[in-house]
């Protein structure tokens, strides 16, 4: 009966790599502390990139600096 | 002061629906142990199917297979 | 295959108040919106009060007021 | 490393409203407890006003009602 | 900055356990969206029985039953 | 009626140090948002440095290694 949360940014993951981060989210528990997959949840969050923030700035800000 | 988030998948829970379910969380706190209904906050997600994996598998792919 | 979380301050509800809860969220999911019971999460999160803020203030520091 | 995740109804909160919050979020975890804003995480969900409620009511339902 | 939320219930997982999880649910980041380990965050929640509710009931209630 | 969330790992912050989160993440929602300190909720977690993972590994075992 684990619970998975994952959040990410919105930044167009597609539903083959969704399908693939539960898939390896429910074997990882299956894997490490023998949960039972048919009960195994897993939600993903995806966030606007104006709605997450590291370093005190959000990913659109960053995303629109020049890279070093 | 309780804080109560149902997640579900999004498969078109009405305003109503949503409206039964915020009712009858607050009701349920007050209740069973006391707690002042307007101090009770219930947030709803909604989650996409590519985005809620159950036994391994998305919801999507779970309602694309026939039912035995 | 609802997840419901209670966030409660940690105030002595016993194991009776907090298998009600469990229950009567699960019994809400299926009534309103048809969901299997057999798959509906809830997870209760007792919550220090120090660690419980409303109106800028702990519980803690409010509970220590005298009441108006 | 800190995360903070702040939820709030969708009524138009804009994108430099947003950046402020992370902005105060991240300084706040740094004035108090010297968190390195480099890893400290924002996120900000932001919920129908069906999805919310208090006091048993929809946030919709509440403002939908004259002010009394 | 994925952030990485498990939840299970508090029934013994060892250090070792919890580092593999960590390390599993990272490496997933990495090899399906090529997410940077430096910025994962992964927090895992253990949740006591009593309140860790499935089916209506208590993993605790549960446990407690004789296995058919 | 904001939510807000601090999750931190659980290395000794005081009572004042949360006190003084819990206002300033209410005062930043009322100066960014204009939004009710009275309904503003602020829940503080504290994880153990076992259930930390940042960089694949947990925080215990960063804190371990001899800084650089």
């Amino acid at each position: 009966m684990p619970y998975v949360n994952i959040k990410i940014t919105k930044t167009g993951a597609t539903a083959e790599q969704k399908a693939e981060l539960i898939k390896g989210a429910t074997e990882l528990l299956q894997r490490v502390l023998n949960k039972n997959p048919a009960t195994t949840v897993v939600v993903i969050d995806e966030v606007e990139t104006d709605n997450w923030g590291i370093a005190g700035e959000s990913v659109t800000a960053r995303n629109a600096k020049p890279r070093p």
